[in-house]
């Protein structure tokens, strides 16, 4: 099933971003609405779990893997794992990219973006409830247009939810055990010309002075704040400001993660 | 615009499988029949050319990169340059496989196959037409169920025209010049049981005797013949059975190829 | 010349931490306290800037090397480039870790931190200014007891601003140009047992819950935000104390690495 | 012991060839006519089997190591592993290559000769007669003059035939084992000026429009065809007079084989 | 504790230099004279023994980290193991070197230091007495100004000495066991303008025709003798003079390790 | 031309060894007799210098290429270089070793033996005689049973004269100039059970207690010197003894270098 919300902004009228809520992108958003945001679960019939998950132009294939048993490290803890793997198609943006098989060798943004990710999941996971089973997040980017690592957060959330679904299922793992404590979704902010807006693509991203990926679990609360002064630091009004944004932005995410999981695979 | 056979044979009665064409598949199909076919062209908004292929359940994007100028070792010749690489998804298969990004190494099976996919397609482009300019397919395959290279070299022929129209629109190439001098297409075949059988899938694939991809151009004659005795060695008749399945399926894909890119973008 | 500081704190009384300042650490510090700091500027006989820079027993080596020229992509730009690159000693740590220079590859950790501290220092530095030269800092982790990367950016700043005045005096930039707009320094901060700390040891990092490293200007802005939930989510309040005690920790850093920067070499 | 052929052709007067037989080339042959070939069997006093062999000027170290046991995935299957590296020494051709161990990378054309190699053997092996040992054949280039991995595999059939007689003397497996289900033999066959001829020297290599490689086993099945077009694409009746040629050209070989393992090691 | 040698030589006066003693070098020490060294040991709170060894400029520091067992293909043998890793710090020279795990790969001449490193000191460790237990010594040249390897050799002697006396003060190993039968020292000479030197710093290490390194132990025997022309081919009487004069040096490093193990940590 | 030593010592019979001199050897040799040498010079018909070189049962194929130019930081000097690379096949020995090739990297002792060569054949070249040209030297051993280090840089000498003579007739360089200074050998010397012994194979080198690889010119001068105490340190008198060995079995080897240039290629 695929829930898609037309771009509508579901915030309320009074919102954080004020009178700057009235500024002009060039995709005619409001500075606190989200692109058009679009999951498609169970696209792939191979995995456990997994949603295409789409943010504007901005494409990501998502994939859980449910294996039975966990790494080496971790034998005879009772206690599962959960870890993430994030990777580009060379030609997920506007000019190709050389493939880091090719050059023999992950890169550090590829290996950071793989981290915060697996971060993000196993915060809202309780990974005794798990039991010793492993599940990895693929996040693969089909098309890339800035937000890539937040929604490769956000659908590898509804992919590993499905994995989980699909474990109790067979039995793997107890239909009484409740290994998800919460969801997780994930969003961009960024400051424009001075103006705070929500959810970035790929125009707005490389003109921002300060970008910020927030991740934040369903009730609300932070898993990972990571913002980032491109241009210009920022003051601590300006950080206020960015993170009502992203935490009012996530809420709208999470709306549509529920949706999703509660209609057909 | 998608194009798609919806798996009714387009052979003649009296194909050259002969009795063997009443043979039970498990999905269904006579031995000369191809899985259902898809070709979506345009799939990617940042390439120059596109298309995802589809053969049952085996699901690949091919890409078309087309940039000015050579490699250094073609400078200066007045001759253009395409080539090809495949991968997979870790996930596209059955179990989860690891990345080669991470292994640090491109395995035997991708580098073959990539190669195989440059020299399809180099055999049917006149590479002086192109002129100095360079086009790169990429075939990443979502997901994984037998023919994976056959699908790659067929949907990747697709992407090549695209970016080659999109060349010619933008006027890096001119409006007359002819680079395509034939269509490409590939299918598997094999024997299994005994029995020749065309385009196998995952489970066939495994148990087939012998192994045998074909690339053929839209002009019937031969880009590639390869044939593998997994098991036991096959003797010349069953080569000849093997090919004249191919050739019949490969027109079938031409046939396809043709209505998709007379479709719009 | 080496400044440090005996522990003693500077912060107001009525500082942010309020009640919980009061708590017991196990080396005795209140929570808003740093651990005693020494910058040793110049350490190194053979780099245009260095500082052997210690938080407690966390021990960093940052040479800054000066190059004329850029890299090729920045190349007539007119602009220069400042770059970091992190490791640790096999044997900083309390185990000996294998090399990365073994293993033939840098992990996802190294990388992270390299590109933090980059960005941090490329913040405060106006690159026009620095003309078209390179200036890459090196941090090398000699003992490792927690807050390495924070004391990375803390120390390379010392080392960069020893290699501008180098070559101003060598009459490589002018000596009316004004490369550093600012100071730039970081501190660690994070939430054990519910009580936000500043500054926390390896025995403490291990036990919270958040952990977040703030890198701060001289004057007060933020360059970078980074706060992770390794246990629970944490909330705004909780966002809002952390970042109360990076600032005036931060600032007390800042103090010292004026008067490094004061002294001889 | 060292079999050769002076380069008189076996085949009849009325071969498939016709009148191309008689077609000029550089070196004097027939088009039907192999290089002398020379087969120096037990070369090696390290291994359990080895061959020199030579196809004119290629000449190619091919070397069986024996060992006890399977790999891992294997094991308590009670079945043997039979597996070949190919390599060529960095001076085997005109100009010097850069060794693969230095580039710390194999190419795509070594992996895909390796897979070639291992799979042109076991089809011609019994594993499960073989018990669980491994065989492992290295075929390493000495001088390269077209034709290498054809030679190859026709060396290392001799190889292993040594290491499995080997095996029998050393009681390792029993003497009424018979893991050799046949022999198999390999040539490449071409279309140069539109003419199919046997057995290519590089210098009817690179001009050849179509380029096929054949392995043949002792009764005269195939194993392996693998045809490609490297100028124009190639008709049915083409690839069926290169097959003649090749069937033909094993045959000798085959014979070849058998006098030299008849002979003293 | 740090014991030093002001560099007054301890060398007696008819040393077998002769007239060449009186030589003058940049730095002004005779012919026959070591730099001032310097050992600190216990320079590493976190290895179980460590050596901060400086010769001159040249400051290397060396850490032993103690692990109990053996690596796999000395299990069982009752036998320890010893052995080492060297590395420079990308500014430890006068321009800035990549960093080998950067490059992705370890360079000759750091594999090559590495085995010496490691051979030297187990030439004088009882392997039996040390029991299944593991040594690693770890060399990082913080800065280098010539005599590099000599420097590790003979400061991981110090950290290796520190580390048994751990183990037996943990009982890890029995407090009667001798696993040091002597101690090790290494030093360089080398010929130039045709006098033989001993100890040389980088700038008489570029101009040397012979360079050797000589690796003693305490009791004055040979563990390595390592001489190379890097110019003129050298004769017996240069080489015998080469030998003299590092012999002599060696022992007074030897006095130096003594002294400082005598010291408290 | 292959010329090679019956194995009859052409040592006087007042040799250094003395009376250890009767010491029995497993293969009958006195301890000051060198294993039976054959060398044939241009062995391949690609390379523009060649020699396969045995030391008995060691086996190593030398290869020059000869190429116009110098590496990019030699460019415009007016000076030529020499280089060597070393390597083994992976069944040259009594087991099969992995290849570097396959595991990514070369090891250290490949790359000290690499650098050992090179250095050993640039102390005899006048590079300025050589001219903007660049000679590799490939050794490659064929079969391993001791010394292939020696008998490499034995072998390639012989290859690189057989390339400045090529180069002379080719007229890349001029007839006159005189590249080659001198020419360079190299054996094994070591001492088993106390007795000093000349050119070691695997059997003794595995028992050496002291190993000692020596490299000297014709004219008898030391290029390289390379001693390691594998057992128990050595003395100075026994450093004595083995260098006297050396010092004749190299000047046997001139001779029989001298008379394999002097024959027909």
């Amino acid at each position: 099933m695929t829930s898609t919300t037309s771009g509508a902004s579901a915030l309320p009228e009074n919102s954080t971003a004020g009178a700057s809520s009235t500024a002009t992108r060039q995709d005619g958003r409001a500075v606190n609405e989200l692109r058009p945001i679009s999951i498609t679960r169970g696209w792939s019939r191979q995995a456990e779990g997994s949603a295409l998950i789409e943010f504007g132009n901005t494409r990501v294939l998502c994939t859980a893997s449910f294996t039975q048993g966990v790494p080496r490290w971790l034998k005879g803890e009772g206690t599962g794992w959960v870890t993430a793997e994030y990777a580009m198609l060379p030609r997920a943006t506007n000019t190709r990219s050389q493939r880091e098989s090719v050059k023999g060798k992950i890169g550090g943004r590829t290996h950071e973006i793989s981290r915060l990710i697996g971060r993000s999941l196993r915060a809202i996971i309780d990974l005794k409830a798990l039991g010793e089973n492993t599940i990895v997040l693929d996040c693969d980017v089909l098309e890339a247009d800035g937000g890539t690592r937040t929604a490769s957060v956000t659908g590898a959330y509804v992919a590993l939810a499905e994995a989980i679904a699909w474990a109790k299922g067979q039995g793997v793992i107890s239909a009484s055990a409740q290994p998800l404590k919460d969801s997780v979704a994930a969003v961009s902010v960024g400051i424009i010309d001075g103006v705070p807006m929500l959810d970035l693509p790929y125009v707005e991203d490389v003109r921002a002075e300060t970008d910020m990926n927030v991740v934040v679990t369903g009730s609300g609360d932070f898993v990972e704040v990571q913002g980032t002064a491109e241009g210009a630091p920022f003051n601590r009004s300006e950080l206020d400001s960015l993170l009502d944004l992203a935490v009012a932005g996530s809420a709208e995410l999470a709306t549509i993660q529920r949706e999703t999981l509660a209609g057909e695979r």
